[in-house]
């Protein structure tokens, strides 16, 4: 096994964050369900879009988010994920290079547009994601570039490409690239609904060689099918070598060789927009645990990184997790 | 002369701001006069965006600002300006659309894209712009509707609209329509830099019939090419009925009928990014006027919008300014 060129490589959806606010009536007359990600055909994303407020534009993509999240922890780290060849897909491609993380997935010059998700943030903070996923449905095992991951120490997916069966297939790839290369391969389950749709294969997928799982409650229940966190938190540990659990205010449960870390949350001011909170306390977890750090100080990484996000509107940090981290004597 | 349908109407650069945040020796690198405008062609804008660090894209541009800010405080406004038919044209004509701003200018199918703005914030909070003007340039005297301008109390004009031959013809169109309408002219310098472009230019206009005159510090001492602000001042309320000076964290300065009434800033706890303080001052500033509320009350919820907007990312409202206002009895 050769030395890792990238601590980290990510394959997800890339997807550009069309982020206004809006009432929980909005939500309701437009039928989504709160906290949620929905995908949206086009009709019903410009019926959204012209009913909702201003917005604003920033790139996102739940997996792009954690490495770019990674990345400003000064992680090495590459991305892996499909652009169409406009507007959106330079804003993207700008911001994740700009951002240090490598993503050398060519752009698609095909009919569909580059993915976008109008998320939508209620006064509680809380976001609700109407995906659209345009060209990212063209993510297909010729995109998943073995070299990249093979030099990977870990291979980090995100669950909602398996909403797409090409997609799905360059997941299964990856996993099998990474698995007989060595690499540790990582899961995040992405959204309780997405769960629901994929049950059965996440499991099998889980104890067939997932070495890290993370989930948050919704999705850790909905997964084991259970109303009991706690049931869930057990049968995960059991699933998985290392489980990685967030609770939103309650904070976050790491599970691994029988043991249990409680891992408090961030106190911030005021929350703003809850988008990419679980994707950011997942780069913190992952820069901590490729650094050598203990499951602990892992876990305080993703609690001080996912309240730097939702102190904002949008998935990417405006301040360096670094700097924050060394100030805070986490990272040295 | 009928009753006026809107409050303010405003011609102005439709822009999309690309912000990002930079130190000094970037701006110094690039050339950059840090708090200033500068417009930039195709080759520039492209060197400068691959070289700057991420970026979120916020609908922009001076007057645009203004009356999406206006209406933000509950006020019926409409915006002149030319967009293109592309994917941030839509962006602009959906943002200002959803903050309750008319605007009906169609969009044109040229091979100029939509003005952008790559807005480089330092860690001061300071913006520095770089804009590429694109499709405004193609903003002319058909744009400008006669109809709408007649039943505007006030027609807003920016000063960045003379940095293009075709579209000072609309400004200057726009100035005869008022003036025979008995409509107020308002102007705003926009630039220390565009004053000096256009320094006669601009005060033969104010001395011509400008009705409320709004500059900065360093935009009326450019005007009157004097390094006292009280000089600059006397001279500007010598030759505009109104006139309404921004000073940063000075406060401003309002002149009227022999009269000056010093404003305070609104204290925030920390200046994230300045981009759009005086485009929301003037924002305040006119709503109070158009309302009805004396000057002072005026000039406060001017500040009130510019403190809101320098507290967060660019240059539009993430707060309805009439609830903060209300709850601080200065609107009722």
């Amino acid at each position: 096994m050769t030395a890792a060129r990238y601590a980290v490589v990510a394959i997800g959806n890339a997807i550009v964050d069309i982020i206004g606010q809006c009432d929980d009536t909005f939500l309701a007359r437009h039928g989504a369900a709160k906290g949620s990600m929905r995908l949206v055909d086009t009709p019903t994303i410009d019926t959204l879009y012209g009913e909702m407020g201003p917005a604003i534009e920033i790139s996102g993509g739940s997996a792009a988010n954690t490495m770019v999240g990674f990345a400003s922890f000064g992680g090495p780290s590459a991305f892996i994920g499909k652009v169409a060849n406009d507007e959106f897909g330079r804003i993207f491609r700008h911001d994740i290079g700009a951002a240090g993380v490598v993503f050398e997935t060519p752009s698609a010059s095909g009919k569909l547009p580059t993915s976008r998700s109008l998320i939508l943030v209620t006064p509680d903070g809380e976001r609700t994601m109407n995906t659209y996923l345009g060209i990212s449905t063209d993510l297909d095992d010729r995109e998943v570039d073995a070299a990249t991951l093979e030099t990977a120490q870990i291979v980090y997916l995100e669950g909602y490409l398996f909403d797409q069966p090409q997609a799905k297939a360059a997941f299964r790839q990856a996993v099998a690239i990474a698995t007989r290369a060595g690499r540790t391969v990582a899961l995040t389950l992405s959204d309780g609904f997405c769960v629901d749709r994929h049950r059965s294969e996440f499991l099998e997928l889980i104890r067939s060689g997932v070495g890290i799982l993370f989930a948050n409650e919704t999705e850790i229940t909905s997964l084991y099918e259970t109303s009991s966190f706690e049931a869930a938190a057990r049968q995960a540990a059991a699933d998985a070598p290392l489980a990685v659990l967030t609770r939103s205010a309650k904070g976050s449960l790491i599970l691994a060789n029988g043991e249990s870390h409680e891992i408090p949350v961030d106190p911030v001011a005021k929350v703003i927009d809850t988008t990419g909170a679980g994707d950011l306390y997942a780069a913190g977890f992952l820069y901590g645990f490729t650094s050598g750090a203990d499951l602990d100080t892992s876990g305080r990484l993703g609690s001080l990184a996912a309240a730097e996000i939702i102190s904002h509107y949008g998935a990417r940090p405006e301040s360096n997790l670094g700097e924050i981290a060394r100030a805070r004597r986490l990272i040295f």
